[in-house]
């Protein structure tokens, strides 16, 4: 059987991932695709773990080399037990988030380099990168709006950074979705989700 | 103030790193010397947390590329928290494990390559290596011997693997020690155990 497509959703906080990609996973399952959704980090029983080490605590638990050996650490568990055996088998891999985050967190923001993040990703997980990487992208000002609505229990280490900050990360991102256009595909998240969700299935649909 | 001196205790299970590691910290600190006593994996608080999720669960739970990169993660948060302040303040560091080990058992037993170790060593803890590193050798009957007599209950996923792998494990470390003559010091712990320690003193000497 061919091998499963592997389609990552990235983006700030507040974008619309984890919306999306239930959506996503019912669309694409509807037209008979095997699909397994999972998220980083985490997603799988070892990873998961890690995870909770990652997002507890305060945010000097961690200085950025371990926290990006750590990630490293989540990602190649994550890849050598769930998302390349589901691949191996045909199924299609639905990730919300992936290195691409690592390399806009830890890296844009975190001080650590873009090559010793791909050499990290390099060694723990034989380099494996998506098929194709939805960029969903929001005006500052409605990203911070989301934001704010959702419950102010869900914060950890990772999320509730500062404005300039989070304009920083969607600069990074947009910067790697234009060096790499084949993979990556950005999406306008300010529309309502279900046009958002068509815009994917749509550009899905030459693997459908 | 003189940077302080990194020394760290090597070799396989039972061979008595632990019992060595107190009596030098005696003998060292009769002379007058600062002396942060700490151990691989684990060592500060972060680290410690990272040791738990290496040593508890199944001998399968992460394949070796994650555990490489958890204990890389673990050793840098050692290095940045505990080793390096230490050392910049003048204090000397008694080390039970260190990168050593991870070349020892990751690399001679665990399938991962040298070059690779130390790269993840050189990004996460700058590749910092002891100034003296000491090699405490058994032959193997009696090693198992004193491993025999441990309490059963302190077994855990790195100790208790059989007799071939530990004969492997010792002719690993003493292939390091011959490559790099000046860092490391074989000593022969078959003697009693405060002839090692006067042993090791001898070699420090030097420095006091």
């Amino acid at each position: 059987m061919r091998r499963g497509r592997f389609i990552t959703l990235e983006g700030g906080e507040g974008v619309g991932k984890s919306t999306q990609l239930r959506a996503l996973t019912a669309a694409l399952e509807a037209r008979g695709v095997e699909i397994v959704a999972t998220r980083e980090p985490g997603g799988s029983t070892g990873a998961e773990a890690i995870r909770a080490l990652l997002l507890e605590g305060s945010d000097d638990r961690w200085d950025a080399r371990s926290e990006a050996l750590l990630f490293a650490a989540a990602r190649a568990d994550h890849v050598a037990r769930k998302i390349r055996p589901a691949l191996d088998r045909g199924a299609w891999v639905l990730c919300d988030r992936f290195v691409d985050s690592s390399r806009a967190y830890q890296g844009g923001g975190g001080g650590i380099t873009d090559d010793d993040l791909l050499m990290l990703h390099g060694f723990g997980s034989q380099g494996l990168l998506p098929d194709r990487t939805f960029l969903l992208t929001l005006g500052a000002d409605e990203a911070m709006q989301r934001l704010a609505v959702r419950d102010a229990g869900e914060a950890d280490r990772m999320g509730s950074k500062p404005a300039d900050y989070q304009a920083r990360l969607a600069a990074r991102f947009m910067e790697m979705a234009a060096a790499e256009p084949d993979r990556w595909c950005v999406i306008d998240a300010g529309k309502a989700a279900d046009v958002v969700t068509r815009a994917i299935v749509a550009d899905l649909e030459v693997w459908l």
